[in-house]
């Protein structure tokens, strides 16, 4: 019945990378639409956009640590 | 059957992380539109948007606390 | 079987943290498109924006306590 | 077998608090626009917000009585 | 199995709350923007706010009664 | 077993509530936006709400009966 | 296990108080937009409104109907 | 296990009704809009409308014979 | 364990009422904005509208006849 | 356990014709708005939309052949 | 235990259609659009409509060929 | 219990075929739109479409590839 | 009991063929859109796609590969 | 039961490579819109699209170093 941790940490990756990977691609596309109709500000957005992938792949990190965690008991 | 505990862990993790990415992910998006729009405000959006960012991964940290103390009794 | 107390933890803490910051991340992005269009009320905007948020931590915060309560019994 | 009561628990406070929080998002999110379109009107807007959050803040209030009284039950 | 009813007064009282929340939040959305494009009709507005917030409101009370109701046969 | 149930009384009434509650929220939405669009219309608009919240509430009401009549033989 | 007839007559309540409930909002918004786009027309709107609420309210009906004879078996 | 009938009879008969619902919420809803609109063509409309609920309605009788023909096998 | 058949049927019936409504719904929807629009072209929209509802018809009566056959051997 | 085929079969011909059903109600409502706009054009439409629904049609007469093939094993 | 295997056959063809129609049915919904706006265009279109549904109807005979062979050992 | 092996095979072909068909009609649809549009780049868009719907094919013969070997050691 | 392997490669390629699909659609379609509104980009937009398009290719093999490993191990 | 490790291999990448995709399908998606509008601007915006297709890439990734560690211990 232990392989029932499996799934716990399936789940725990699986909708933390799905989340963030939804959320960069809003704010990307975000990004590049304000690229094409600003081009002049690229640089200001590029910064702001790395800014907020970091935040978000951050999120997955602490997914990714948990799960770390969870895998040495199993 | 204490592997069940894997599985809670995995769900609050999972989707706290989700949440906050697609939150921080919309919110992102609206501030790099906003950039693209109106240049010269781009140092108020940018406060204003980490403001935002950190209450949205402040809801991330304390699902992990929860996480660790669950950890700890599994 | 006590282990399933974990899944409930997990339930209200993932559900409540995943709501919170969708709805934070809708109030931030409207208040980063209300900056962009009228910067001279950024000030007001700012703390409307900061008072919604604080409404919709405290919601987190209730389920925290109820966490914290259901993993002193587990 | 009592450990079941803990997912009801959960069940109850996480998806009041999720309904709660992205009910207020809306809302808060509206507030900002229209303070954004009229400045001049931001107090009208903000008395009716604070109403209409706290009428939601009362939603997460009874489930959160409820699951207090469940918690006693455990 | 006893435990299985707090599921059953966990579901009803979640959703209700979640539903009504979600109601009450699109209906302050709009009256917001309603105030914001028509100051003046601001009282009209309110009074009909009240008018549905209350509505939805008794909704989430019948469920609260049912709730009840059945926590006491527990 | 019998507790099971709990969770059919749970089931009937929280989704009953919670399409209730959308649906007068989106009556209620239209509404408000009618009275800011065409305030001298706001009593034949207000009659109009009132009967379809009335209709909708009728809905929950039957659920209401059910749920009564099943918790009878609970 | 005759319990989970209480889970089959909920779910029919359920299902159908909620579908009805969407609906009559979806066509009570459309009704109170109308009227307040063609103020002259609220007479017309309101018989047709009428006729639709009473067809979706049939469709609840039913479902207690069939309710109500599962109810007097279990 | 024969209570397991009364789920397939709860599936059938919520699934339809709601369905059914839905379709004539949407159906009435363009109705009124067409109304206001051009409210010259409101006889034609409302024929059209009615023959449209009708063919709906007769959907949900279908699945109203079956659940009778499934209750008296039960 | 042979109830488990009505539980096959129930879903037939139900999800392909609920489909045909819904596409019914959406149909008839726009053959009313049609006319509203173009009153002189009313033959020609309610012509092809009672083609479309009558294949959409004949899907929930496949099922109907799958339906009548799996009660058979019930 | 045989009963769990008619599960089987159940959410073929259901997802199947719900399917079929959606997809025929979205060509068949832009069959009439496109007629509504050019009626002229109304041969060529009608032509093509029938084309389509034949195809929509044919996805669940291969799942109706599928579930009579099932229907004889059971 | 082996009539899970219909489940099997079940889930694949009602899935498989359902997507198949639904994209199809969006597909053909623009192809229409397309004819009324370019009426001259409409062999063009009616070409890449039939190309765009023979695709979509073989990922359905991709899965009826599983599901012929799944058929063979259950 | 090896016929648990028919539901992974179903739910790999029905999923994969469902999605490709989506991705495949959402694609269609933009192409008919552009020759509608720009009917003197319907073969550069063509071509385009063809490369398109090559590649979201070939996602379910990789998942077809995978439901053969599956079914081998059924 | 190992036949649940079957259904673990089941969702794994299932999910991924079908997420990956829904991508490349989107992206194919603005690519096509992209093509009608600006011919003579068509070159530049081509290359773009096929990246992407491959990119998210890519996201399938990874799960091919994973699928392949664990249907070694079966 | 060791093959329900299997299972959560299979959810972390499916969900994984399914978010991933998705993320990815709506960032080229604005990519391409926005070099249709702004051909000049196209290498600013597709090192932008790659750095952001790299990042989400990195999210499956992530996923994937889990899930070789999980099917280590298989």
């Amino acid at each position: 019945m232990t392989a029932l941790g499996f799934v716990g940490v399936g789940i725990a990756m699986g909708l933390a990378a799905m989340g963030s990977a939804l959320g960069q691609g809003n704010a990307s596309a975000s990004a590049m639409e304000g690229i094409a109709r600003q081009p002049e500000a690229s640089g200001e957005i590029r910064t702001t956009l790395l800014l907020a992938l970091a935040f978000m792949e951050a999120l997955t990190l602490f997914t990714f640590v948990i799960a770390i965690l969870m895998w040495t008991k199993l």
